[in-house]
């Protein structure tokens, strides 16, 4: 009982360079840990471009087009009424009042407007020829085919002009945004029925089961979570195989192709069972292990073939910072997003001092508290349990050790 | 040609109470209108809360606990290790250093810690009785069943406590949010495996046909944009039937049941073939028309039978703006979602004059300039293709005539 657990074989592949603190950290602990920022940059190094699919409008709210949308032809095409009421010329309606009225005839819309002539027009409707204004119900009487105008009329009242809100080859959308709802109902109304939009990156997810001496106990925190993150993030999750571990699946993936992105959380940290770098390194290739990451520390991250590998700590609060700054990063990059954070930002005042280790960028899950930032406790302290209490989180870069009340810092909300 | 077009067949309904703006409005104008809070308020009156569904954790992601979800027990149930490391009595490792080490004899971690004892744990492990820290690896060095200590430790380091991350009853997720991925991965976390949920609410849609004198141009522009809404807030939208207009809609709604909200688009204003209020009317009750909105006055609601009717006007950004407002307001209200507007939120400072009308919620499509609001163009001028380029938008109170520059406003962002 007095011997210590024994370690598994060693990484028999290529050794990555020093200074990737990619070593065998197994009961060493890190000798050293790459920044966010390279690691950061070694996710970029792996973000290729995914092939196109073509959509109707409807389905493509959400996804990226793979360029931007420029409107065929202008919109609208013809001047056309803003509101309805009666098309006029709106010269012929100066000096109408109560008292004086001028009176017009009712004419047809669909043909050009004749001298003194008034054309009841739906709002949308394309104005007929020689009109330049719309007369609102309120200032005209209509009597049989005649029409008392009561008030006069601007030139231009009513009138939406031709290209008024868009002229041909503007940008509809695109960029690194994906299509908003109302953007799709602007590419419908332009005459765009189809587009081509970036393919959704395809994430296979292998889930580490429970950690030994933790009696059994601990449901799977992770599948849930990271479906939903890489969901949100543009991705698929292929279902996972169950009950295979992080060797086996990277050895799996390694032949049998068809996804964007290997992410395998647990088993990545300084303990006997922590197997998850030394079969990346033995099966493919390790190429960080260690970030500078408060939580999330003990990320990895390598290839197997083409494919990208991402390690993620078991803990489910490092799973969830390690996923939101490194592997969400590639997942958005392949899917041609924003490869930032996506949440919405706030910037706002510290409330209550924010402590953090040197060396670490750290994710400080905060509150709001009358418009001011409270952080609920330090790093790792409240577990995922703070992340689901908190409003955001803010992040404290490495060169820091936090911030003091009055600092004004951003709040990526939650 | 110079006949007017004659109107359909007026109302046979029972008329609604006068002040509330639901006398027929064609080629007549609106005599008053509804203020946006009192058709809110009709809105929020038509919410009944919709059935419950059981869900697993992974799938009740973006869905609505029916009651707030609490731990059934403390998290972690038992004290574990937060890091990689021996489980030592903290005591024992005092005065301990490189010149002088102490000498510790490694033994499982699955049984009691003896004096003198450490006990290889990983990350997450529960804690061996007696044991009160977790010794980094730096801090030691193992040789055979000895293990060398070099520096001290003190009680409670890296020791997560039972209950520290969640105390038994405390709340996990719930309140009028949607669960949030990380929330999912708690509960995972805490043993809660399915929950109930609110179950979404189903919404019927019907899209008028272009205009009468649009040309015949003009896709639809609603459909894709409404489906896209309806699901952000949570709703499902069921296939809309082809080719019937919204009179035959309204007609068929009465006798088939299960939708939770019809929402028809187009034909609510003023114009001569705007016959969605009154064949609202006829068939059943149409309660508001005409709300002091602006872009989207000419948005009616009603109800046949028990099912509630929202008319959304043709014009696409007026109907989005309807959407938002009032028919999302619905949609969030029946799922059990906090019945605002979704959007995030955003304080800033006017850079550049909004103008508004007064008597009306003027909501106006605006973008940010260096931090600063800057509105793009007045209310309906832009039309959809300005929400499209918009950051955000800004409500314009009826009592307000715009806000001067430096006034502070909240963005609703996009």
């Amino acid at each position: 009982m007095s011997d210590p657990p024994r370690l598994g074989p060693v990484s028999a592949g290529p050794r990555p360079p020093p200074g990737t603190g990619a070593g065998d950290v197994r009961l060493v602990g890190f000798a050293d840990r790459v920044s966010v920022e390279r690691a950061q940059e070694w996710v970029d190094r792996q973000a290729r471009r995914l092939a196109a699919v073509e959509l109707g409008v409807a389905e493509a709210v959400g996804r990226l087009p793979i360029a931007p949308l420029l409107a065929p032809q202008p919109f609208p095409l013809l001047d056309r009424a803003m509101e309805d009421g009666y098309a006029v010329r709106s010269a012929e309606t100066v000096g109408a009042s109560t008292y004086d009225p001028v009176l017009l005839r009712v004419q047809d819309g669909s043909v050009p407007l004749a001298t003194g002539g008034a054309a009841l027009v739906a709002a949308g409707a394309d104005l007929p020829r020689g009109a330049d204004a719309i007369l609102p119900f309120d200032a005209a009487q209509a009597a049989g085919p005649a029409l008392e105008v009561i008030a006069a009329v601007a030139e231009g009242a009513g009138v939406e002009r031709a290209g008024q809100q868009v002229q041909a080859g503007a940008p509809l959308a695109g960029g690194a945004r994906p299509i908003r709802p109302h953007q799709a109902g602007l590419l419908a109304a332009a005459g765009i029925e189809r587009l081509r939009v970036v393919e959704r990156p395809r994430v296979r997810l292998v889930v580490a089961g429970a950690k030994a001496g933790a009696g059994g106990r601990g449901a799977d925190a992770h599948g849930p979570m990271l479906r939903a993150l890489v969901e949100r993030d543009g991705g698929v999750v292929e279902p996972p195989e169950a009950g295979i571990g992080v060797r086996e699946a990277i050895r799996r993936a390694a032949a049998a192709p068809g996804a964007d992105l290997l992410l395998a959380t647990g088993r990545t940290g300084t303990g006997p069972d922590d197997e998850a770098p030394p079969a990346l390194a033995e099966i493919g290739r390790l190429e960080i292990h260690g970030v500078a990451l408060r939580p999330g520390g003990t990320a990895g991250m390598g290839v197997v073939g083409a494919l990208p590998v991402i390690l993620l700590p078991g803990d489910p609060l490092a799973c969830l910072c390690a996923y939101e700054l490194l592997a969400g990063r590639l997942v958005r990059r392949l899917g041609g997003r924003d490869p930032g954070l996506p949440h919405a930002r706030l910037e706002a005042e510290v409330g209550r001092k924010i402590v953090s280790a040197v060396g670490f960028l750290e994710v400080c899950q905060v509150r709001l508290a009358s418009g001011r930032v409270e952080p609920l406790g330090v790093a790792e302290s409240g577990g995922l349990a703070a992340a689901a209490r908190a409003d955001g989180f803010v992040l404290v870069p490495a060169a820091l050790e936090g911030y003091p009340p009055g600092a004004r810092v951003t709040v990526h909300l939650y």
